[in-house]
């Protein structure tokens, strides 16, 4: 993600390139869940797959919004973190025998994915608050917002039937 | 970390790859926080890495423990997600001309390390539990917890002073 090369002088620099990352794994997410939803067995799962897809759309678009009020251009860069974990999201080869071990597997997968989204629009929103930028705090939170109750559902799903079906 | 291999197929499988997983990323993460220590400038960050280090040390003991009460050899599998969240982590150059944008280039990076530790470690306890090893769920809460309190204590010195005065 660059977040340490020379270009990164100030808090503002910081900022843009955390904006970056993020952008980058939200559309890098918008390619990963049609397929997590085609992979998931159970119908709830494959539903809320689908919801999130719905809302990680809307959350680009709100990145975009922050990017043009904090007069930055719109751009992505190249994130290994995300890259290695949507890898591992993405692996899912349907060649776990049982469906309820595979969903279980999927689920792991996704909230790895969400962790990772809900410590980086932590960091974001303290930085965007910092800079005086509350306006744009307010976009990255209800985007965190969704993460947090994406995270809940997936929990909540494994917790009421795919771990104990599995078990 | 081969989460999705025909090897898996069935919970206990799962549970054993995924303790896997995280067993290679507390070792990797005993390699990677000294250097994170080093290049912090903050005395009360530098000293926080230094703690968590002597946890993460108790953490690899911990999961050996689980292997062997679980009756699994003790082994690590590659993760490119932990890898490239670490990767970040280590990317701190130094180039940085603001020491205080530094210290918060590199809280971020270690709440994202943070972040992938608890995600793997709730979907670690939630199987130990369906698999009836409350024995095993109870030492790796062990290690949760402190990452939990590892992770806060990263946002209360964020918030206290670096992204104060980094702003």
């Amino acid at each position: 993600m660059g977040l340490f090369t020379k270009d990164i002088k100030t808090m503002n620099d910081l900022f843009a390139h955390q904006l970056q990352d993020i952008y980058y794994a939200e559309k890098q997410l918008v390619k990963a869940l049609p397929e997590m939803a085609d992979k998931a067995t159970d119908p709830q799962l494959k539903q809320g797959f689908l919801t999130h897809l719905q809302e990680t759309k809307t959350h680009v678009q709100r990145l975009e919004q922050v990017f043009k009020m904090h007069g930055l251009s719109v751009k992505a860069v190249d994130c290994p973190a995300i890259d290695g974990i949507i890898e591992e999201a993405e692996d899912v080869a349907g060649d776990v025998a049982d469906d309820q071990v595979l969903d279980a597997a999927i689920i792991a997968a996704a909230q790895a994915v969400e962790h990772y989204e809900i410590t980086r629009y932590g960091s974001l929103i303290a930085w965007a608050k910092r800079l005086g930028r509350n306006d744009c705090a307010n976009l990255l939170e209800q985007n965190l917002q969704e993460e947090k109750a994406a995270d809940k559902k997936l929990t909540d799903i494994a917790e009421s039937k795919v771990n104990l079906r599995a078990a």
